[in-house]
């Protein structure tokens, strides 16, 4: 009898200790910026849900309602992240029109509370698309705000995100199952025609202004270039060349004397293009988006 | 003797649950800013109380010295925090003059830490206070602080928060009781006299551009005016008129055209003004405060 | 029997408790900025060491590459924090260089996961070095991390700090202990010669455009000066004069009328001026740095 007693406690424990290592984990995403208040009334709301929760920031500064960004964000930060954590992406220039409020679960366990406005584009094909799902809004709303009609973040987003990483609701009760097809921004996907390899420039890495481009480093490597290697990159907007030079492929920036360009593979394992301890992308008015490509070519192995 | 025994073990988990469900939330504003290290240190103090403190910021962005935007900020996002959670809020042009340190204690149930400088003025009137205190510094600051004179939202505003916020003092700890006369900001309040609607800019949505009034959607009513019905709007500075113009009242930003002006309700529930898509404070050189006014009546239901 | 479960339990929920006592906090600065999913990066991958760490952030607004400052941020910050707690820092204009990767632990305690660039020079002196080791990068490595050469604060130091604060590792299994002699950067210390005050400008209360020196309260006490005494200050760029001027040294800001100049020492316990609700280094175009210093002469005492 104590033996089965013992037992039951070690069971009331291990449910104790498994509940706290449950991923109550919440990481949100915006255009708000972090002037006024309306990022800590989402994190007020979801607190309001469950004391239990850990928010995070992805970041509150995507340029208003540039819904590649919001993307590409995503696509940079949601790997890194736990199975199971919820993201929260609020960049939405249709708010109130009729794309729909959903939650897509990743391959990977980790689940995106968004309007489905083309912020899913980049995470749908990295990630992968497990389940899609519309978000419920007359069951999935904070009490009281049946008569507000412009801040779904904090009253459908951030409250149904903490509900479903606080367990108060399942997965199958933010509403029913839409088929996979999200809504998808189209893009310049990155080709090797040729001996030639184009690309385009879907981000900058706005800190430094290094040139980012959707080129990865197993493409990059069917060129067989060494460290040391000069490339010829030309850079287009618009299809009008704006940028044309040769560097050295690198392996870190400090083998170049300060100021000078070199390629190198980024973080995300992709081609880029950066000044040593300067600003490629402001010295040579370079920008990003689909309008932006870039071709390359091995002058020197 | 058994079921005593599980009986003292079911109490015992209650009260680590119940512990662990306590509300140990600190939210912090202040003008400091995110490039130096001042918010971060009030912060460690906090986590030297308690690491068991769960802490936010609402934001360090306040225009330097500015205790009406304090304020608004406080109004803008205390109500969507749970019960019991505590607020620090340092922006305080008079630091070391006369203004009392104090902690309001709303009818809601949140508390307020704070210069009673003003900061406390549209709190005080939306959610009521419960209670007032005055921080006795003496026994209410961080030990080795005695020689420093000029943070206090560090030495005895987090320090204060964090305490009370752990349980390490109760808020009778804290200090005297104050009568309820807060220092407090005048303003325009909002008013429906001959069908004409006044009030003020209390503050602009500064992320987008919009400008929002302190008039509530439930005054707004009274004009019954149903979505697409036109607004003749007149914004004045000083009592001088800055903009005059018609736009339809909607429920949604995305019903007029890309850059064209409408009026909403926004997520606080009060009437307010926007291009969609654009920066309708930028582009009218619209700004807030006492002395910005409004004037609106109907042209067409 | 029963008095042996009582204590076995009694043990059981007092490991329980210690176990959630424990310090796993972690505080990350870097110069990455907001805008971009490098900090979310870092975290996520903190996160997924272990879901009970709490995650701070110092500042990531740390101008490009500038080392010294994040010396100085460091400085200013980690002495708030409680003993056992982990610092991030990632600045560093080297990376990929010679520079060896550490964890420094602190006489107090705290403990710094850094690339030894001159990022330790001002909290080595301050709080003084327990314990220095260098990060063994073949087993403190995120998996999948092998080929990325760019991201160490994400693959490197964040997971490094999140395994150490999580008691995945012990400071030991960290690398080898190195020597105590790291990376400092050479700046000129404050003297007191001849009745002058010498000093140099370690950083800008960069908020509200105060100047802060390197003059502690105990050097300058030695001037003898009470409250309302007059200094004559000399601020020099390159030995160039760039601003001479009398002030009184304050106890607080609001004694001189707005746009006045004062002495007063700041939370740091340095000799700072300031203009009351002014901006001093704007004002006077002060910067701050090794180039820059101050000499204080006594005019009324």
């Amino acid at each position: 009898m104590h033996k089965r007693l013992i037992l039951s406690i070690a069971l009331l424990l291990l449910f104790v200790q498994f509940s706290i290592a449950q991923n109550k984990i919440v990481v949100f995403q915006s255009d708000f910026g972090l002037k006024d208040g309306a990022v800590s009334a989402m994190k007020g709301v979801a607190m309001g849900v469950s004391p239990d929760l850990k928010l995070f920031d992805l970041t509150h500064e995507i340029p208003n309602y540039n819904i590649w960004e919001a993307s590409y964000r995503l696509y940079q930060t949601v790997p890194y992240w736990p199975a199971g954590t919820l993201f929260v992406s609020v960049v939405d220039p249709g708010v109130g029109t009729s794309r729909k409020s959903v939650v897509l679960k990743t391959k990977t366990g980790q689940f995106i509370v968004t309007p489905d406005n083309g912020t899913l584009t980049l995470i749908a094909e990295s990630l992968g698309i497990a389940e899609l799902r519309e978000i419920d809004e007359k069951v999935n709303r904070r009490n009281g705000s049946q008569d507000s009609y412009t801040f779904h973040g904090r009253d459908v987003y951030a409250y149904t995100a903490a509900r479903l990483a606080a367990g108060v609701i399942t997965y199958e009760q933010v509403g029913p199952v839409l088929p996979l097809n999200i809504v998808s921004i189209p893009y310049q996907k990155a080709v090797l025609e040729n001996g030639v390899l184009k690309g385009d420039i879907p981000i900058l890495d706005v800190q430094y202004g290094n040139v980012w481009t959707n080129i990865d480093a197993s493409l990059f490597a069917k060129l067989n270039l060494k460290f040391g290697g000069i490339l010829q990159v030309s850079i287009f907007h618009d299809h009008k060349k704006v940028y044309e030079g040769a560097m050295p492929y690198c392996q870190t920036f400090a083998v170049v004397p300060v100021g000078k360009p070199l390629a190198y593979i980024n973080s995300l394992m992709q081609l880029s293009f950066a000044l040593n301890q300067g600003d490629f992308a402001k010295d040579y008015h370079v920008g990003s988006g689909g309008d932006w490509s870039v071709e390359i070519t091995i002058t020197h192995k």
